[in-house]
């Protein structure tokens, strides 16, 4: 391939990675309907990536990880898969809290688990960061191929920052309108009220 | 210009708006503490733009912007420096809740106001973005360049999805712990609450 060639594709890439950022980010500034804005953040995920499924887990308050959104071959399973966290890759990742690349077979890795109804289960390769907020675990984020697929950094770190997207929309949806309005932002930054609030 | 010098300089820019967005999504994934990340966020942008400043206003509950971080000629001005939402270009974006961008004589716009003791006021350029937080303006972000500058379509970018960024991590740090506990986070996406959530 020429310089000149090469350069335009990693060009390319990177302005599709951009892109992608600031379609995410753009949810953060709104009042955020999550039921809108995940199924559209799994979609512009699997697009960037050419995945073949990219499906959120959230958690339940029964400590179980419940799908919720899903670009998949198979969207009908949103709110019935449900896995405990010591199931599966994805229940590695969120007790793990660590970003979990398989390229190959990873429905042959120990830790997978089948669900029958889950054509993602048939799959090769396998990519899946936890989703933090304020350093707790609320969910799941996987990417699939259906073929073998080694995951570059631009992808690690896209799914990384995918992640803490999600885990930010979900903090702006939780805030209390009244919080926000008796909040004193000025003094939550120049006060010593910073320490209590991270304890 | 040859074409491949062309590409490697726009490649190169490409990369270091992905680089500035990675660092500091980084923050919205931990317990944040905002009096690190906010000085940490302005650095990384005037490094960024080349900028000679870059100054963050956050509204008090008085209703008054006041100065919280800055990568400034003149940092001393931190918690001292406080406008009315109806002086000068900051409030006027404040008020208005778009993006402000002035590529020479900033200091001759009539919404301007002069404040003694910042050196910025004699700067040319200006590129203003408010910072949102469910819809509610808590605070302005603001760059500076001290000779004139037409700001580019990535600029403007740039400070709009760190503006949302810097929103997002507001919402975080106000988040109390104990709803996030008790929240069920898939119930939150997938439950009929997220309408009334939202209201």
């Amino acid at each position: 391939m020429s310089k000149a060639k090469d350069l335009e594709l990693r060009l390319e890439r990177a302005e599709a990675q951009i892109r992608l950022y600031l379609s995410i980010s753009r949810y953060l500034g709104k009042a955020v309907n999550l039921h809108d804005a995940f199924p559209a953040i799994v979609k512009l995920v699997a697009d960037f990536t050419h995945a073949d499924s990219c499906l959120l887990y959230l958690l339940s308050t029964d400590g179980e990880l419940v799908l919720c959104a899903a670009r998949s071959p198979n969207p009908a399973a949103i709110g019935d898969i449900r896995l405990r966290l010591d199931e599966g890759l994805t229940g590695w990742v969120a007790r793990e809290r660590r970003l979990l690349a398989v390229s190959r077979e990873a429905f042959a890795d120990p830790r997978f688990k089948c669900f029958s109804n889950l054509q993602e289960d048939t799959f090769e390769a396998f990519l899946s960061a936890p989703i933090l907020v304020r350093n707790r675990v609320v969910g799941v984020l996987n990417l699939q191929h259906r073929h073998p697929h080694s995951h570059s950094g631009d992808e690690m770190e896209m799914i990384t920052v995918v992640g803490q997207q999600i885990g930010a929309l979900i903090a702006l949806s939780l805030l209390d309108a009244k919080t926000l309005q008796f909040t004193d932002v000025a003094e939550l930054v120049l006060g010593s009220r910073v320490g209590s609030q991270e304890s």
